[in-house]
């Protein structure tokens, strides 16, 4: 493991420890200390490091577009921070960095592709728009990919179908850290469900959850403050519910969605159990317990599923997205305060605000993340573009 | 209000306040002073009372497949204890008896209908049969339906494709009881998600589960008991967490999945938004607080969504099938035990254990239960069918 490997793993680690992850969603808090790139810099930077490793040209706009959207949505564990371990999981020839995925079987409305092993951001680009293009034609289309990599934030995807007028679905495995109710090893991932879609006045609806309860991230954050989890969210190594930090990163599990079974965490086993079938068994992937690490060296082989419904086959679009603006503005409405901490959120209201600063101002990241694209700039011979002190607003 | 639709509604009621209810999960504990009755007399005479108000025949039979199926699976508030309710919204004219779903809109693989008010579980039959059907020959399919009614265990529809050789999924928006994240009113359903795929050996994988921690009747069990609640699951009619049962009961809101904030309860929030979104928006049905209860005097107009996935366009259906049998039994090996109360269950195996010991058996039903169907039958001339004395096994 390189040197810049290692400080983009700890850079992930470090990230959670500081308490730059949110109490418990995205997006993490800005640092108090930063530096601010101008996210097209940030981009093209990024697109130059991916092609200097093998990529080829349009393939690495994909993975540039990808990584610096979830900064831009202030999802910092998911963007550029990544790059070093993906760039040493290409050096030591865990992943391809010039596979293109290919179809290899299905139909009109679902069709089967193979990653080959290659970079996941292209592959779920390409894959979405062919479901984008084909339920343009039949009003409803999926693709499944087996032999794909990581994609970074779920959302994407979903995004890319909400913006072009229809509804949009993502999901993917992971490997396993969740227990099923009732077992004490881990069986599942946190196998995200991504959905988007257009809502008129308020953008975009964008739920994109992971289907356990809380992140790791957020028990290493917690064991660094020495703050107790909240209840029933983690399992000890005996597989005994915990609220120490400390028992959890001692070998110990995360409890699906709803927490304990008796608060119906069963559910949150159920719907990470519908992901993995969806992914990785539909598309014949790794599954379960055979999903491999992020820092495996074997390939992930994971599997992706990616849906579009086009709401303008039944009505004009503008109809749907007037009936979900209706809702959406009654259920923004429900709350005690309209403005404020305390308002009603709905889903991915918080990192499309986050993304509308930071087109402007450009990218904040903390030093420890500037630092190690630097130094991987610096081995690949492409300088990391010029960056501005970050100067918080007062509160 | 007929005396036998009050009784209808209170035997709701007391089968939840008498603790037929499972802990939280179905199925229902079986009664301790019950009656049986077989399952093909049951199905036969609940069709007749259907026909007797107004419903043609094959609609009727679609009416008492599903009905009984609930029962059958040990999900007794969703079954023939509702039927009173069903006849007293025809004869007082909320509910069509003779509507059938019409085809809309919509294109090859999307397709929208009107349900035109009619009997839910017909319509969701015959438009989960299209979306069957429609991805038999382009590899998935969906149909929407608004202008619809209750349909009863969304289940039972995903099981239907899925024993088809197909993954099913169906969903339904309800009225509202939910609040959402930092909201202090009910703003959504309950809106279920069910999910079901054949799984080989396993039989079926069936996710059929409420987006709401809990269920009403849970908090009715709880108040009947003298016993707190399971902490955050609930709000009082203040919007402040509460466990006990006597202040939800008093205007009162469940929370969503996960519960408070804290515990990712904004995830549950944004399935139940997911659901609300593809269900009632896409369809052009009610939507979140204008969604009428079941039992209002305005139709229901509720909007349901149907999906057919076909594994077998991409590979043999027996290969899919492997991979979810495998992934199924790793994880049931991943418990303590492999059996008894603490084994780890895969969802629906509960329901479809219930189902086959009364298919053998015939539906087990309480007293109250019993007697709601035989005035019903006396009403209508339809004399309720013989039953037998239940014998609960020894424990």
């Amino acid at each position: 493991m390189t040197a810049w490997t290692a400080s983009g793993i700890w850079y992930l680690l470090k990230c959670a420890r500081d308490g730059r992850l949110g109490p418990l969603s995205m997006p993490y808090a800005y640092p108090s200390n930063g530096s601010v790139v101008p996210a097209e810099d940030l981009r093209k930077w990024t697109a130059e490091i991916v092609r200097a490793v093998g990529t080829p040209k349009d393939i690495a706009t994909d993975v540039a577009l990808v990584l610096v959207a979830a900064d831009l949505r202030g999802v910092a564990s998911h963007g550029t921070a990544r790059l070093p371990i993906y760039v040493s999981l290409i050096r030591s020839g865990v992943m391809d960095p010039r596979a293109r995925p290919r179809r290899v079987g299905g139909k009109l409305s679902f069709v089967l592709f193979d990653g080959h092993n290659g970079w996941g951001f292209h592959a779920g680009r390409v894959v979405m728009d062919r479901a984008i293009a084909s339920a343009k034609r039949t009003g409803l289309s999926a693709s499944a990919i087996r032999g794909a990599n990581h994609y970074g934030i779920a959302g994407w995807y979903a995004m890319r179908a909400a913006r072009a007028g229809m509804i949009g679905i993502s999901m993917t495995n992971t490997s396993p850290l969740v227990a099923p109710t009732r077992a004490r090893v881990p069986m599942l991932g946190t196998n995200p469900i991504a959905f988007a879609c257009p809502a008129g006045n308020f953008g975009l609806v964008v739920l994109d959850m992971a289907t356990s309860t809380i992140t790791w991230g957020r028990v290493e954050v917690a064991a660094r403050r020495r703050e107790d989890l909240p209840a029933n969210v983690a399992l000890d190594r005996e597989g005994n519910p915990t609220r120490s930090p400390d028992e959890v990163l001692a070998g110990g599990l995360l409890l699906p969605l709803g927490g304990l079974e008796e608060t119906a965490g069963y559910k949150g086993y159920g719907l990470a159990l519908m992901v993995e079938i969806l992914t990785g068994a539909l598309a014949g992937a790794n599954v379960g317990p055979w999903v491999q690490g992020f820092t495996s060296a074997a390939p992930s082989n994971l599997g992706q599923l990616f849906l579009a419904i086009d709401p303008g086959v039944i009505e004009p679009l503008a109809e749907f997205e007037s009936r979900v603006e209706r809702l959406v503005g009654a259920i923004k409405a429900a709350g005690a305060a309209m403005e404020g901490p305390d308002r009603v959120l709905i889903p991915g209201e918080p990192e499309a605000a986050r993304e509308m600063e930071q087109a402007l101002r450009g990218v904040v990241m903390d030093q420890e993340h500037v630092a190690s694209l630097v130094a991987l700039g610096d081995d690949l011979r492409t300088p990391f573009p010029r960056v501005q002190p970050f100067v918080p607003a007062p509160d």
